[in-house]
């Protein structure tokens, strides 16, 4: 199957770049930028001098739809937004990791993102790829959304308290914490070297357009669904998020009870892998790998539960997870291409 | 003034020697170990090279509190237990940088150090060093128990609002994140370079041993103080503490208030910067000096206080705060020798 | 083919595991150590979780020998002396990552290593497996001695001018840069994390043990070969080589001129990458790789010649560079189970 | 003493600041820059918050040299060329940290700077700073020229062997590294936290502006001196350079003989540290201080002599000597404000 992607000169589409050149299911053909063209990819990254021969090359979404067989859009938000429905209703299927897709809600695109968004009936037809909890819709799926980073970790982490209502759904709290790779490759005093290394910034504190995000599967899963207090930091390291999550249990159960809860619902799924009590994950564990790990804790004192996840922003979190689901979209197996080991240390 | 430092060899004692040195109003003039004897302190710190003289010296209590006007205590914990007493009583103050002194509540320590305590009633005697909340008891203190430095980033942070009973005091959550010069110098896998290098890692969940020396000191402040929830983490800088702390406030209230309020809190504390809205402090501006800086955010959807605290886990979490208590203890101004400016970047 | 690993504990070890577990030649059936015994590898390395069953067992040299096509040994020097006789001979081929078995002369073995050498019969049968300039003998090995780390780096880049006589190789200068993974997963204050961080160290300056593997592998590329200087320094990152050498050139040359050379030389060779001129290579350009990317620059000022070598350390200077070995020992592709993209960012 | 910063938004500038005002002599007054006007400097740098009130103020030479005793000039180079002289020749003392006035020729610096140099008699007067090698200047300077961060470490570490005529100086070879703050606080994609982080980059082969520097202090030295070799490397650490330095001794001596000499050389300079055998320096231990630590070694086998130098790059290699020449040109201890420790770890 022929592959392409659109917004190849961002973190997302080199990470894209680096899993789809070596998957056996897929053939990367054709890389697109908008801000360069005809200048080979290993310019900007020379890390792929020899591997990756592609140019980057303009976008003409009518070619592009006719010569591919899926296009992974890893472009900025508000482009989707523009691109996504060019691209649609071919012979094409359409993978969209930016944000554009993903709010149902058109005024919540408008608050939190502050654009203009996308076609209503065309978003409600997107389908959200978070995908250990949307196999049968992603297998059918035309135009998939594929999660935002933050979300992806929270949800995974949150989905079986959830789901089975055993959080006060009024009380959760999420401090996420992200390496910079998520800030993108645009330059920024925030994450000029000097400043950031030995650093460790917190932004964004309750203004995040993840929010949004994590809220509208939270009310998928649970009717009782809040408003959730959500902040997010900056650590000085290139690949990683962790979500630590915490949320008053609604009836007292032990760490083994959750922990068993946890590793039922998650034990067919290759890519979510629940640690042992007290083995909390570090994001290292996971770096250059699709997993997410989970760790869960009850703070017997307060009876508050502490959820612990963990994944690699750019593979999980970015383009792993699309490609996890292109991989469904096409009924692959779900790991093919994905099965790299984390790379440590 | 003579001041003398016991575990000079560790990080908080070296930072002793560091802030001493310059110290216009005390003179460091003997430095112990118990592990070294008789060996320059440069070898293990050759940093301190032709600036630093003085030997580790081997630690002789009665000799030690006979020529010294002020002691620092920088043993890990249970140590301070034995000598703390053996250097109480006699002509030196005695500031204990441990945690062998802070829990008024023997029971406590046994079940958090899981450690014998000190004497009951010596530990009574021994004032808690919360600088910029305790000034006239640390005045003429004898015997003074310099906080954690995870609780003084956490108390400095919540002390406005929970004074004042602004927040729900049940539902406390500090998300607190710490570099790894917290851990001291003991070699472990945990902070080896090449593993904690990249990384970031969660530890200690809801067992960490700073847990009730904050709700002690909330409980001294609110008569409502409930268990909190508390995490740390390791972050892979060598210095700072960050703590996000989250709570309901119990009526609704604006940034702008809460602002307002730790404004005219700290407006003579010399170490306590307020920032303004959304202009959230970063580790890096703190590194080196004894700064807590805060900022607040009112989550107005779920009308949850944030509170962002971050210090220098080895200045204002511990050697900092220390010679601050102690220029208190010997009617100093409270800033000598602490006036260097953070190192940025 | 059967793969097993001795030493799977280290750092090389765990590199093993990482890329032999998607080789799609071998089959790694068994995984050895020292220290552990019947505990799973994910006890210490819980990246591993899920993905590599085995547990850690006890080396047993007989049974191994029997069962395995092929062992890979990653043990400390000194302990491959011992083991390595004892596995060959047999059916199984094997792949020695240590130091043992690289110098032809035991004297400079015991005179750098300061231990006891292995037969010296047994070590001139030992093919050094410097892959690109020795693929005839690798290809019919029986016992294979893998280069180090520094020496890989240093001779791919060294190799074109050495062998070509270009250079006056009385006035070679290697100054060699090295991730802290290199060090290996031993405790030591050298490379505890808040030393280490933000820290930049030079270390062995004149005394490594990779002089005389340098200079031996010189010896016989060219007569004239006298020592050299070589100094190391440890980096603050976790994975990477770069050797900075500098030599006099024998006769003017343009940078145009060298580079030619050295692009002919190893046009065929799948992990040498000769950057065009002014374009040096940073390390994480190879970080997780197989590749060494070059780059030279005549300095016309002083007619020396500058070359810049950069590798993973635990790929193309261990795991990578053994599994290369391996598969010409085999008649695989060379590039079997090689061929990940470097991880960036 | 009344002292300006010009450039105080560069890092340099800010180094300054800090140093400054801590300083028991000068009264920092007004700092300005030509980016930003009227704003506290506080709002790029909040670390200042609190205790640096001054705003950023537009340049204006002729107020400021009536208001000031002493101009610290921390522009990028090609702007001192124009500040210099209109500082120059009042009242003021001015001290520039540009590469502007360091070249006596002239044609070099319109060869490596690329730009018009100033006035060649004007730059003819100018004291160039290396503060040991140079003080009798220094004291009665009205205009001094700063050196530059990798010649204070370069030549620090090689004047007592090249005074001394006992390196062969025609095969200096100088391999140095520095922290990223050496690049300044413009942004650049290879100053990216992400692309930098766990990286490490060589930058300026054969072609960095500090060499004629070097050389032309080197000539003032020694009659033999020839072309070097110099390149830099960037490391992932905000602020240090080391040199490691190699040349041929022009005879035999042992380490012993050439720490001797290193030590008689530098025992009455207090910013000098020579370390025992075999105890080199990481960066580390100078970090925040104006120290420069050297050592050597002799390689018995090449009889080549290696010298490592380090410093951090914004204290000696910058605001720190600087303030020392001041110091001197006002008749205050050398060491007046430059007592703080390094800020280890």
């Amino acid at each position: 199957m022929k592959a392409s992607v659109i917004g190849a000169s961002g973190y997302g589409g080199i990470e894209l770049i680096r899993l789809l050149s070596n998957h056996p299911d897929f053939e990367l053909q054709a890389i697109y930028s908008s801000s360069k063209e005809n200048v080979p990819v290993t310019e900007d990254y020379p890390h792929l001098a020899e591997i990756c021969p592609l140019p980057l090359t303009k976008i003409d979404p009518v070619a592009i739809k006719e010569t591919s067989d899926v296009v992974f859009l890893a472009v900025p938000s508000g482009i989707a937004t523009e691109l996504a429905p060019q691209l649609a209703g071919g012979h094409a299927k359409v993978v969209d990791l930016s944000g554009d897709l993903r709010l149902k809600e058109t005024d919540d695109y408008k608050k939190w993102y502050k654009k203009e968004p996308a076609d209503r009936a065309f978003i409600a037809d997107a389908v959200y790829g978070l995908t250990e909890w949307n196999r049968e819709n992603v297998k059918t799926a035309k135009v998939l959304s594929n999660p935002g980073c933050f979300p992806t970790a929270a949800l995974l982490g949150l989905a079986p308290v959830v789901k089975n209502n055993l959080i006060d759904m009024k009380n959760i709290v999420i401090d996420a914490k992200s390496g910079v790779s998520g800030a993108g490759r645009g330059l920024s005093p925030l994450v000029h070297f000097a400043e950031m290394n030995d650093n460790f910034r917190i932004y964004k504190v309750n203004e995040h357009q993840h929010i949004p995000e994590i809220e509208q599967q939270l009310a998928w899963w649970n009717k009782d669904t809040a408003p959730i207090t959500f902040s997010t930091h900056l650590l000085p390291v290139s690949r990683g998020i962790m979500a630590t999550m915490y949320a008053p249990l609604t009836s007292a159960m032990t760490t083994e009870e959750v922990y068993a809860l946890y590793v039922e619902t998650y034990k067919n799924d290759p890519f979510v892998r629940v640690r042992p009590s007290k083995q909390f994950p570090g994001i290292k564990e996971v770096a250059g790998s699709n997993f997410c790990d989970i760790s869960v804790d009850v703070d017997t004192r307060t009876n508050r539960l502490v959820i612990v996840s963990v994944i690699d922003n750019l593979v999980k979190g970015a383009a792993g997870q699309a490609i996890q689901n292109a991989n469904l979209m096409f009924n692959f197996d779900e790991a093919s291409g994905l099965k790299g080991f984390p790379m440590y240390p």
